[in-house]
């Protein structure tokens, strides 16, 4: 069982839910970064699937670098106007052909990035308000890799990389992350005024907890500054509501505090994005794979969204070391914090890495020895199901930003 | 009456219809250059209108410059897929902010070329087969003109510029027009499988006309090589029937004779034009403003399509020039055929030309001099009212390649 | 020897030099139209050279379709600077792998327009003041064709398509031609502050000729409005002297008539060219194959530059019709003016046209019947050597624009 | 003295120097993500500069968010080529007018970024190895911020924003910087076969440290298989001599560990970088300010390079913390390791963080109370001069990446 170079150890430190300071951020769905990262991964994840379908396995691609440059918008009460269109430009690298078989890789990355902006972004027009443009090369034709229906063999790691995961998310983290997702999930539902691009800053002093939203208003949902700030009061409302079903801790909730009523400077969007007016973005320089940037705790640069989840061994261990974190703690009492980290091993198989290291702090009265037993079955059995992780990213029931 | 320098004189020479060889060629409405023609005028238009809603006048701009990058594609019997997007950029000038307002002049750019892609190209997905991108710079800003509601003033001539009209069409030339005009129109309505990119070349030598057809077939409407023969024999037919209303002349139809049967090598699309294979296109290459490219006929090089209609003296004169030529031969009994020159002098009043040539060749007993006095006021009417023009051309009214 | 359908005939009508009224235009080597053909051709003679070189032949190709945005920029006395870039896209297809051999094709098209650029360009920074970027498809397979050094056959033609060509100059196309080749030689040679971007229009009236030439000046060269003054005083003076070592008629000459000293608005640039400032252009839209636009006659509306010299039939049959219009007239006496018009044979040899046909107006005392058969033998003679154009052109003796 | 909020405490666990497993990386100068970050940077200090020479302080500007798209090339031994040149997009915000003098923001940006490849990349032939492109908008005129010679004013904090710190270095931190950094300095010098894109990673476990290189190698400097083998050798050799000079560990050294040479398969390039076929890259997606990816030392996502240093809160916090680490540990006796973190607070002066955080672990028989002093005046000292960091950047004296 343990050729899989599993250590379990405890962590020399305090849980970040009990350090002194902690700052967790979240770019929400709409900022131009994560527009990027899910642009990237919704390309990645219909290759992925287009090359099942037509030859049977997922054959060599990377997608993971989508470039944004911003447009401007003139944004009015009522209903304001794009300007300059955003433009979004996916590059990367695609197989066009295989066994004779051509593979239409830029009009799937265009359909799918189509697709993408229509479900997710109801005040970007395709094609009018952001034009996107696709330049994907073709990859060097040895590293076509095999991953279809037939052989989900393991396959080879190819580099040495790192995938970093931490469970449970501090409480912090948990706000900052919940803040986000329902306000671009069922308070837009229903307030369609706040657009998708939602920037959540938490910082924590000892028991002092403060939430700062960055929200892009819908300028045709909002007749004047009155309805303006009734957006803006109605949000703090729902995060101060929200934050407090997941903490006792202190939560003092701001938003939009750059704004400036008196000059008129406020945050007013035609798009729902800042991406209308300045601000660029690219992949992989937001969120991490758990959809948070945490500087309180071990992180990689690897970009995952756009990445091949077949074999790019970043991608696969950042997502399966955030999976193996969650699993152990819903698995095993007495855990207070776990970080689990896999490092690659060059030319060995995926589900042997180089070294699988959980760190975690217990419990009082729970010893590590005591469950270490139980925590090396669940990260074995995990590795053991590492290609689990690929069929769900390609599934797209893995969120990587 | 006569401050106009109009000049009627007899042609020395033959009527074109009276020529030993005359050639004709149209390139129809989903050639490469034609739909990069349709696309800049279609963008012309929208910008001109959306001047006068937002300012009350035209302002300047010039959209005369749009460059199609072919894509690539697998056409196939039942329908086939674009592999590569065609690439299209609009290029031109355009006054972006007026008096304080801003002008979307790249966004109502992007959405008249969406416009015109949707209604023309019904194969032509917008974004996705074709991705559409915009430069458009700013001008001078000295070089802005006045049109608009309230002051219908004629401009000055900026440019020593040429115009050249011609009437009424020779028979070759009705054929080939008709032929392109008819098959993307009431014959694809009931045929869908013939694409939008009609390619048709008239050559007359003495009584014999050949009409040489190039039709991109579309591939979903053709399960197989016998119905796509079904096809071309249809087109061939059809054709046929439609020169013989227009000649007594021998007239052989000739249907993609590129096709090799045997290879497998036809003229097969997936999208309906050679853009989606390896054919680029701009704008000002193929037809003339009268529809036609006629190397027995003078002409001029200027691109038509595209170009501010208030102000560009080039558009306006050959657009002029053969609304004249119409006019005279429709008002004028005893013309057999009359050619329209306009040139321009820079300083005056585009109602003013250097000189205004009007060249005939008259039926039989009949001389220039029984009808000069008519031509003159005709030439005289029309250049009063050379605003009509420009009107006209904002309205759609006028087609332009 | 007639089996290539030659026809010689009398034109029914006057010699353009007899005609009353003579329009003639050239873009110089700088207008952004030129500079389009100047590049498009170019990099055709460095991809057609360096597949000989590789491959032994020419393989399939066509770059005809580099298209400009024009900048923006801020000339001032003493030397100003470009503020945005030109921004050049050289598009096209070109075969890129042949029996195992990759062929650097958009490598050799950006070396091509470098060293078109710096040769031709003084004042433009390639890659800083101008943006060069490529897109070069790849054609269909199957329309590769041969022309190398074992191989000199004859190809097919694949078009039906055109090419006329005249002789002699007309005294107003011949100063037209020599007063921007002049200016854009020797005299710029020695004064430097005359920009590439000469434009020149010839018009006749009878007797008399205006010459009005729009030339871009350099403003490093130029330290105040008098030396300005001076500079337009020079070329004025060149292009009188010029012209009346060409004609006995009474010329004009007018330069950069669009300025106005009061208001400052005069001709200044800081590159040579308007592209500099809002002067977009494109391949084929300027000069014909002979260097000029010619209303008076006959034109084809193919693109030229750019194209295949191997296989492309529009662009042969342009050029070989003006060598041979050359050729008659220097080799036979007694003519006044000769037109050359070739028309292709789909699926015939190019050296076998469908028609070929001469018309031309004979001195006095000469007859048609007296030279025509001296005449189809120089026809004969320059179909059969059809493919030495090829060469030339690879070579860059011929111009195309 | 107090007002900046500055805690000192000790950290609570191990310094990195002493946990068991340590994972570092740094992607060399030419490295795709490296080289994109560089060129940022370098057109933020030409920007910078410009702005200062021309209107007297720095105007708003971003440039950090160049995208680069891999091309291909033909490596060959003794000298291959490029088939399809790398694109770089340079995208941001500039100022491009500001009272009346307008700024050539995007020439400003081509020439620095020509500037940097070729003092950077002797086998990168700028314009046709690589197609520079530039698209900066102007951003919100609002946002202008004051950085001159007159008033260096401290400019507000106008985002929530991190910066984090360290010093001094591990040994293995050390080892892979300075591994990069000679091979790219020094050694290739000398040894003009070992190309700009080196990745380093370094890994230690307890006492044993794996250093592995990823080298590319110049094909024009390499003959054969023998002399890459040679080639890899000596790099080998020289990373073993150098890590011996910074530890006593035991150091195993990797070089191009993914080379077969019995397929061929080797990192073998024409213009050393793998852009040069098919690796993208894009700005902040390698290393931190400090040079390195730290997976167990706390990191910011910011990306540092190209961001203004005049108002960018994250890129001047990083960079000044980074200071402040080393100055703390150069001036005070007694600390094993340090981290500063600088957060800040919205509306205040940035040289007034919310918090200002030094952690650290003390040498035996060192307290942290015996020190707090000493920290506390230097933090105070640096966040005083605050500005100097800005002026720094602009004078290219501290790196970013």
């Amino acid at each position: 069982m343990t050729d899989r170079n599993i250590r379990v150890e405890p962590v020399v430190g305090r849980a970040v839910e009990a350090q002194d300071v902690e700052i967790v951020e979240r770019k929400g769905l709409g900022h131009p970064d994560s527009l990027c990262d899910g642009i990237a991964e919704h390309v990645s994840q219909a290759l992925a699937r287009e090359y099942i379908d037509r030859v049977g396995k997922v054959l060599h691609y990377n997608t993971d670098e989508t470039q944004l440059v911003a447009g401007s918008a003139a944004p009015a009460f009522g209903g304001g106007e794009v300007i300059d269109p955003i433009y979004l430009l996916i590059t990367g690298r695609a197989t066009k052909e295989y066994g004779g078989t051509r593979i239409p890789a830029e009009t799937i990355a265009l359909r799918a990035a189509r697709e993408y902006i229509t479900e997710n972004f109801p005040f970007i027009d395709f094609g009018t308000d952001v034009v996107v443009d696709v330049r994907l090369g073709e990859g060097s034709g040895d590293l076509q890799e095999v991953f279809g229906e037939d052989g989900k063999q393991v396959p080879m790691s190819n580099d040495t990389s790192f995938g970093v995961g931490h469970a449970p998310l501090t409480e912090t983290e948990t706000i900052v992350l919940e803040t986000e997702r329902q306000l671009n999930g069922r308070y837009s539902d229903e307030n369609p005024g706040v657009g998708q691009d939602i920037k959540v800053m938490g910082k924590r002093e000892g028991e002092a907890i403060d939430v700062t939203v960055a929200a892009a208003i819908v300028d045709r949902y909002v007749a004047d500054i009155d309805e303006y700030e009734e957006t803006i009061a109605g949000i703090r409302t729902f995060v101060e509501d929200l934050a407090a079903t997941y903490t006792d801790r202190d939560v003092t909730v701001h938003v939009n505090t750059a704004d400036n009523y008196e000059d008129g400077s406020i945050y007013l969007t035609t798009t729902g994005t800042s991406a209308e007016q300045g601000d660029d973005g690219s992949v992989g320089r937001g969120n991490r794979a758990n959809g948070l940037i945490t500087p309180n705790r071990s992180m990689s640069m690897e970009a995952t969204s756009g990445k091949n989840p077949v074999n790019h061994i970043g991608k696969i261990y950042n997502l399966l070391s955030t999976e193996i974190a969650h699993a152990v703690v819903g698995e095993v009492a007495g855990i207070e914090e776990i970080r689990i980290r896999l490092l690659s091993q060059i030319g060995q198989p995926i589900d042997r890495p180089h070294v699988a290291d959980a760190t975690l702090v217990t419990e009082d009265g729970i010893e590590v020895d005591d469950i270490e037993a139980e925590i090396r079955a669940i990260v074995d059995r995990e590795l053991e199901n590492v290609t689990d992780i690929t069929q769900r990213v390609i599934d797209g029931e893995l969120t990587t930003f």
